[in-house]
């Protein structure tokens, strides 16, 4: 098997040189650069890294399950991901799971086969029977049975500030709109801290929410305006911001205006410019933050320690728009 | 070195059990799986897969260079690649770029030295003196100087459509807002397209650029508006969305209504939805088969086949929106 040494000696550069090569630093003439790829390919030299893994079985590969990279959130998510992956000297592996159980099982395999250091997911499947204690994975949002990391927004004291922050603006009675999922998640606490400072602040407040799998969003809203009918709801708290911005477009066809009649504050401040409107009052999540602690708990784990939590929750903050 | 049947022996099951399990076939039953990783976990085993790549050098991942995967556009780009990756049994390997020519290098030379397969990119770095003839990369909207097979939107087309649909929106005299950029990209054929068919159509028109190195909004749109004042134009193409929304923001502050004195239409076609106002009038960028393709060339150039084409162009499609 070709050495270091030969690579150097077939493109009259020192050892150093090549290795500077593999490892992409950034002061290596084109011209040099060229060379030593050359005599790479020549020789079918194994970089030592690649060598290493193979030996090792270790990986500097990180895998990110999501839904859809598509969606605005798990692009922002994605883009701080892998930035700080980046510089910890790993590479990021991208995967839209769209919620298939198959695909999402096929990187926990990869993990156990040492293809990928770790994975930070966001998964809706019930996939925890598969998963191990210790295992190097850390999901966001979605709370796992078992014992897997789980790094999130502060759900709970987020729907408390919602309550607040609605009232602050005049709301004298409250509505939280939300879509439940099989799996126990999370955002769940949205609605619990919701209703503890409803209750705290003694203000009337009404729970609607309907399942996903049955989510057909004319059908949602025109049940939840009929229910309203006898509320007269002032501050709608929902728990996405498209599910606000779908309550706006609907309840402008019932001459709802907002946030003259109606003060309605969201959840996640997808929306990142000014020049779309509603501009969303929302609870917006720390997205870059929650990036950030997911990539170091996760290499923490990946070199073997134990992390002192199960569950990290990150604070949010208020933002204010046009809705309220 | 442990082989497959040491695996299945230990584990207690055949070797084409052992073989679905490392390939995720999805029929394996979860204690079968289990039992089948802890056997090569314990033997330290390494795949076939690995062990085929390790020796011939060949890898099944396909890096993804974009300049941030969070601008909606390259999400959604992001997001058909990797599905369509997926498909041909290829891993997605992400990099936001961010225009960092030190992140993009580091990229072609893990190509250079087989780490990735290929190379699917939108870069603004003029790194094309690194790029080889022939080598598996796959540029995306960004034109090279040297052979590398480009993929875009027919950008000529949406040009010369953009101007009809001005024209028979009601726009009788119209211009074109562009930023430039220091390399030169296929962009440039939607300004070249406007100006062909503006004056096909004898309409009076403007062209209206800046660079991006020097670009900041307000200073853009105030010596735009002076300038239009002794040209009084009534139908504006921005060269992409974001910048079509810009120019409805500052022209509010103008008293300028969209579209009654002013018929906007702009390209790309990032809006998801329609719950956010306005909804841009826009050229539609062409992405799930923009995805597609780039990919079904990529993989064609990695099993060296030479490609009948240096550019791809795919049509696009006026999309009519509240702006025009």
């Amino acid at each position: 098997m070709p050495s270091l040494k030969d690579v150097a000696e077939l493109a009259g550069v020192g050892v150093g040189t090549v290795s500077r090569v593999i490892n992409s630093h950034p002061n290596v003439k084109v011209n040099t650069r060229e060379k030593v790829n050359a005599a790479i390919k020549q020789l079918n030299y194994i970089p030592n890294e690649v060598a290493r893994n193979f030996k090792m079985q270790k990986s500097k590969m990180v895998a990110l399950l999501l839904p859809s990279i598509w969606h605005p959130f798990f692009s922002e998510l994605a883009y701080y991901i892998e930035e700080e992956l980046d510089q910890e000297g790993y590479k990021l592996m991208l995967c839209n799971s769209g919620g298939r159980p198959d695909k999402e099982l096929n990187y926990l395999d990869m993990l156990n086969q040492n293809k990928v250091a770790g994975i930070i997911g966001i998964t809706y499947n019930d996939i925890e029977d598969k998963v191990n204690t210790d295992i190097p994975i850390i999901s966001i949002d979605r709370h796992f049975g078992k014992d897997i990391t789980c790094v999130t927004s502060d759900n709970y004291r987020g729907g408390r500030i919602a309550v607040n922050e609605l009232i602050k603006a005049g709301a004298e009675s409250v509505a939280y709109l939300g879509i439940t999922s099989s799996v126990y998640s999370e955002v769940e606490l949205r609605k619990k801290g919701f209703i503890e400072e409803a209750n705290d602040q003694q203000v009337e407040y009404l729970i609607y929410e309907e399942n996903d799998a049955v989510f057909d969003v004319d059908t949602y809203f025109e049940n939840f305006f009929k229910l309203n009918e006898q509320h007269d709801v002032s501050g709608i708290f929902a728990n996405t911001d498209l599910l606000a911005a779908q309550y706006i477009d609907k309840a402008k066809q019932y001459g709802i205006r907002i946030p003259e009649d109606v003060k309605v504050i969201g959840y996640d401040g997808i929306q990142q410019n000014k020049l779309f409107h509603p501009i969303l009052s929302t609870i917006r999540q720390p997205v870059e933050e929650m990036a950030r602690i997911s990539v170091k708990l996760l290499l923490r784990k990946v070199e073997g320690e134990k992390l002192e939590e199960k569950i990290y929750r990150i604070p949010v903050l208020y933002r204010d728009g046009e809705t309220t």
